[in-house]
This record gives C-alpha cells, sequence and structure tokens, in this order.
C-alpha cells in the first residue's frame, strides 16, 4: 500500500528528543507496514539539538568549550563545524543560554543573559569559518542580546559611563553603547541568525508579553522587560545599527529572547529558520519520494502554522503532492486545520495526566502511529470503485 | 469513497446514551463526508435504555409503574410491551434494580434486592403476554435473584422456617425454598433472560468476586456474599431447579449479581443476549449493506470480545465482510487485537482527567470520529497502484 514513508517529527518537550520521537513513529509504522522503507528525518527548529543534528547531517563534528550560561555561572557547551566543505559553524543558543540550563529555582527573566552565546560566535571565529548560523529557540534569556554584544566586544554604558550587568532588566537604564571594541572579524563573516520570523522584540506581541510568563516572569517583571527591551532597541537603533532593520517589531527581532535584535544591531541577517536548517537535511527531495509523511510535535494547534516544525513539513510536503499525517500529545483547537495536513492524530489512548503522558511519550508515540495507520490501511482497501 | 455508514455504538456509561453515542459518531462522519448516508443503530445490551430502545425499534410502548427499588424503597420504572405483533414483554432489571438507582452512601450489594424485578415480571404477566425478555446489564444487586423469587411468590426460609430479609448477605442462612405459592402464570409464558453469558454464579470469575467490588463491597463482604451465594446455589438445586441447569457456573447464573441463576431455576432459559435483542434491531441486514461500520463503546480491551457490544458488532460485521472502525474512551490492553476491528481510535486530544473526559464525551467523540474519517480517507485517496 505504501512502500515508502518518510517521517520527519520535531521534538516533543519534555518528553522526546527529535531522534527519539522518529524512532518511536517509525516503530509503528513497521508494525502496520513491515516492509515499507522508512526514512526517518528527525527535525530540528533552531533550539536543543540543532548544533548535534546538523553536525551529524552534514558529517561535520562538534567541538566543545566551555561559556558562561544563562545565570552567569560556567557551563560545558558546544557548537559545530558543519562538514561537506561549507566552512560553516552552527551556534545553538539554547546549548548556551537555554531554558533548561535555567534552575527552575532561579527562572528570572530579567536577570539571565546571552553572554555565552557572544563567547560561542567568538569561539567560531577562532576555527576561522566564513559563515555562522545562530539557531534561535529554547532560550532561558530575555535578554534583547545585550550579553552577546558584551561578549564579543560592545560597552553597555548607564547614564554615568557605568558599564551594565546583565540581564534584560537592567535596559531600561541603558545610556548608550560603545563599539569601539567591537571583534573586527565579524566584519569578515556571515552572521546569520535562524528564526521564527513571528518573533518581534516590542509591542503586544513582543517578547516581554508572549515569553515573559512562559520563562517564569511575574506580571511586574513583565512590564519593567518590556520596558527595557523599548529602550534597548532605541539606543541600539541610534548608536549601532547600519542597516536600517526595525529591531522593534522587525521580522525575528523577538528570537531567543531579542538576540534576533541584538545581533541584527551588529549587520547580522535574520531569517526564517527552516530554510537555512532543513535545507542541509535534504527535506525537500527526501518528502518528494514520499508516499506518506507523518510529522509530529507535542502539540498542534493554531501557532502550527505560524514556524511550527509539523506547520512547515506539511507545507512543503504539499507543494510536492504528498499526503500528510500529523501527530501530537495535544491536539489544540485549530489543530484539524492546519494546512497541508490531510489527517491528525492525538497519542493519549484515555485520560491521562500530562505528567504520565510526557512519561510514556515514545510508547504512546509507537501505539498512536500504529493506529493511524491502520485506519489508513483501511482506507486504501476499499473497494476503488468507492475511491 | 464511503457511500452508507452504519453507527453501531454502545452507550458510554456515566457520559452518554447509545442515541447520544450515535449522534455524536454521526455528526463526525458528517464532517468528512456530507453526503454520505449514515445508519445509525444505537444499541443495547440489556442494561440501562433496552426496554426503551427495543419498544421505539419495534413500535412497541412502555408501561410505566412504581415498583420495589434496589435499596427496598418504591421506584418509578417501567416494561416495554414490544410491536409488531410479537406478543413479547421486555423487562429491563437496571430500570428497577440498577446501579444507578442505588445511592452513593448506599453501595452495599449485600443488602439490594431484585424483589423490584419479580414485580415487573408480575406487571408483564398481568399484560397477557406470551414470552417475557428479562434484560440484564447495570444492575446495583448480587442477591442472586432471590428477591425476584420472593415478588414472584417464592418463600425463602431459615433453619427456623422464618422469611429472608432483603439482600444477598443474607443467602448463607438460607436452609430451604418453599415454592408452593409461585405465580402459576410462570408455567404458560416463555422466560427468557438475555444475559452476558461470561457472567457466572459461584467461583474464582463469580458474581461476589467480579462485580462485588465495583458494587461497593469490601474484600470481607466480598467473602460473605460467596459463600452466601454457594449456599443459595446449592438449596435452589436441591428444592427447586428441575431443568438440570449448574447453577454455579453454568453460562449467564451470575447475569445481574446471579439474578439469571435465580430465574433459571424457575425454568427461565439463560440465552446469550445479543441474538435475542438486537435481532430486534435488524442489525445484520443492516450491516450487511454498510461501507463501513463504526462501533463504539467507553473502554475497549481484553473484555470486548467478550460479550460487549463493539466485540459483537465487529463480529457480526465481518461476517458479512464490511470494514469496521472501533472508538472507545479508553483503550486499554488488547484494544488493538479485538477481532473482527480494523482500526480503532480513542477520543482524547490531549491529557484530561476522566470528569472532563466524560462531561464532554459528545463533543470528544465527534471529534475523534472526525479525525478517524480522515484517516481513512486519507488512505482512499492513495494511488491504487499501491493499493
Amino acid at each position: 500500500m505504501l512502500k515508502r514513508v518518510v517521517v520527519a517529527p520535531s521534538g516533543f518537550k519534555e518528553s522526546l528528543s527529535a531522534p527519539a520521537a522518529a524512532d518511536a513513529i517509525a516503530a509503528g509504522v513497521r508494525r502496520v507496514l513491515p516492509d515499507a522503507e522508512i526514512d526517518r528525518i528527525p527535525l530540528v527548529d533552531g533550539g536543543e539539538g540543532t548544533a548535534a543534528a546538523l553536525a551529524r547531517a552534514t558529517g561535520g563534528r562538534l567541538v566543545a568549550l566551555a561559556a558562561t550560561g544563562p545565570v552567569g555561572e560556567p557551563v560545558g557547551t558546544h557548537f559545530a563545524l558543519l562538514g561537506g566543505g561549507q566552512d560553516t559553524a552552527v551556534v545553538e543558543m539554547a546549548a548556551v543560554a537555554g531554558l533548561s540550563l535555567v534552575p527552575r529555582t532561579r527562572r528570572d527573566p530579567g536577570a539571565t543573559t546571552t553572554y555565552g552565546v557572544g563567547e560561542l560566535i567568538r569561539a567560531a571565529l577562532d576555527a576561522g569559518v566564513r559563515r555562522i548560523v545562530v539557531g534561535c529557540g529554547d532560550s532561558g534569556t530575555s535578554d534583547g542580546g545585550a550579553g552577546a554584544l558584551q561578549a564579543l566586544g560592545v560597552r553597555l554604558l548607564d547614564g554615568e559611563g557605568v558599564e551594565l550587568p546583565f540581564g534584560g532588566r537592567e535596559l531600561w537604564r541603558i545610556a548608550r553603547v560603545d563599539a569601539s571594541g567591537l571583534d573586527p572579524r565579524l566584519g569578515g563573516v556571515e552572521l546569520v541568525v535562524a528564526c521564527n520570523p513571528y518573533n518581534v522584540l516590542c509591542g503586544e506581541r513582543g517578547v516581554a508579553r508572549v515569553f515573559g510568563p512562559q520563562k517564569g516572569a511575574t506580571p511586574r517583571q513583565v512590564e519593567e522587560l518590556s520596558a527595557g527591551l523599548e529602550n534597548w532597541a532605541r539606543v541600539l537603533t541610534r548608536d549601532l545599527a547600519v542597516t536600517g532593520v526595525d529591531l522593534r517589531l522587525g521580522r525575528g527581532t523577538g528570537a531567543s529572547g531579542g538576540l534576533g535584535a541584538g545581533l541584527a544591531s551588529l549587520g547580522a541577517a535574520l531569517v526564517p529558520r527552516f530554510p537555512v536548517l532543513l535545507d542541509h537535511l535534504g527535506l525537500d527531495e527526501r518528502l518528494a519520494r514520499a508516499d506518506l509523511v507523518v510529522t509530529a510535535e507535542g502539540a498542534l494547534d493554531r501557532q502550527t502554522p505560524r514556524g511550527k516544525v509539523p506547520g512547515e513539513v506539511a507545507r512543503r510536503a504539499k507543494l510536492a503532492g504528498r499526503p500528510v499525517l500529523a501527530i501530537a500529545g495535544t491536539l489544540g483547537e485549530g489543530a484539524a486545520e492546519v494546512p497541508g495536513v490531510d489527517a491528525c492524530q492525538g497519542i493519549l489512548p484515555g485520560p491521562m495526566e500530562l505528567a504520565e503522558a510526557l512519561v510514556r511519550g515514545a510508547e504512546l508515540l509507537t501505539d498512536a502511529t500504529e493506529r493511524a495507520l491502520r485506519l489508513i490501511a483501511l482506507g486504501a482497501r476499499l473497494p476503488a470503485g468507492q475511491g
């Protein structure tokens, strides 16, 4: 019935990495279609696992080092040097400033820093690459990229000329930036920020209001942060940005707590993440050969078409005319109307609490895949005259 | 793709009646197949709603009356006179001795009585029918049918010749039965007990051990009840039963807390419920015309093939060569291996507690049906060369 199935999921947050999700889905497909060729493409969105996945997919390698973590303490981290003669480094911000590196007791998004991201960029410059791709997503920071700029040699000064400490909370005090110490090697590389273009720095859909609460901010902290980021955008635009990009509301400026805006002020290109990331995986060519495409993520809802992995997979699969099944732990509002998705499937076999579902993720995903494939197989066996 | 869909669900206990479940499923089918002919067959298993459903299906009527409820207080109840010149009454035991008639604070299965069932049988005799079908299921009693026999004129006597009070707990004391006062009209009718043949009165799979805890018995009460029912079977066999039926372990003797055994001792035939009940609905003829059969119940598991509605529907549909989709609130162990079921589907869209799922039953069932039909439709659209 189905000779070739492409399995292209995202990870399931707090439950399954993308490779583990791909394995779980493949096991379910196998139960129904033991002879099908299954092409697993664990997908990355710039967040956790991106550097490792792209190093593996391109035959490159990871470079390990220590850098400053989001709460200011050193952490072990890494960046990727891609293979295939691409002369490209991938810096995954989550590997040095991700939410999972912020202890639960210290989830104050006004205090965390992207300093380590700047250190990783410097390390990539040390490696002599021609192009640096910064992957965004799963961040634990909201400092507008201030820390990253500091690590790259930019001084952030208050009204009395004193350097600001770490954290987005301090940004309401910034009076000017001094870029005279900026690492000059940045002028010789292509700096690309792979981001969700729907994330913007300021305003009602800005970093502080949309992500602040998720990262642990109180309502008052959200307002402080919002004001600080407004001031940050104003000063950066005046003192540093030369490219004419709108640092407040430009597409992707809000990526990773505003890291997008900070790097854009240095001339980085903010580009939609999927073309940058997925082309390394040969996704389109592989989708085009599929009889069925199975994608998945923790949740499927109205956000899915707005820059989420299953939305992107479905969009691309549809361009190639391939049928798409999307599986999710939670089918929210709008799950049934994601463009390009022909059918969706939840993984819960019955009433169950989230905590149990997270622990049993792989088993539930395999069983749900089997159920969905049996339904598809049922349809495929219907007499052709009714087709 | 699918011109004619038969929707033949059971009810979802504590959430949806069978007709409501059929409506919810039909709404989901309609979303995907707006032009399909949908044949709704809400199914009954002998329990709650059986009398009303069969009266409606045959063009008969319900007769309302008051009788003794399971805790000994009067309740409003009814029995059915079937239409179509069948000269048959249907007595639904749950309508007068069902678990839902036992207040939660009085769930002591050693104390409840089937006296009202005997009263309903007498009322059916008053109506002059030739055949009385007793539907079992959803019972709140475990008295071995003792109450029903009392209402029909049998005296249950202890060692001192004193009549026993209500309740299975008393049966360890019974010394003999006196059937001299038995309603003589019983000899002139066919008395049929429609039951799940897997339910037996005594032993490890007997009423007390399997259903006692569900009906609120403590472990000690289970043992008391078990001993009482053993004694009950012994005395009935000695003093009353003439048919040679094994009242302890015969098929169906455990139906409705042992009502099967009690009525069998009067000569009632214990017959598998589905042939008796479903033939009134023309089920086989309607299944034979289906392009797809959708059945459903609250749970799908290893018990499903053992006398549950979806198991029976799937078995019959398979005899007719029809594809079967089974939908359930909870997919338990063995859900994927129910004979005759081609594919199954859970209704939960994400982590959710049972209480919420029960309240949102109709909506969840409709959405889940839509998802399943979209998967079937996806399969039906696959290129025929891969079929």
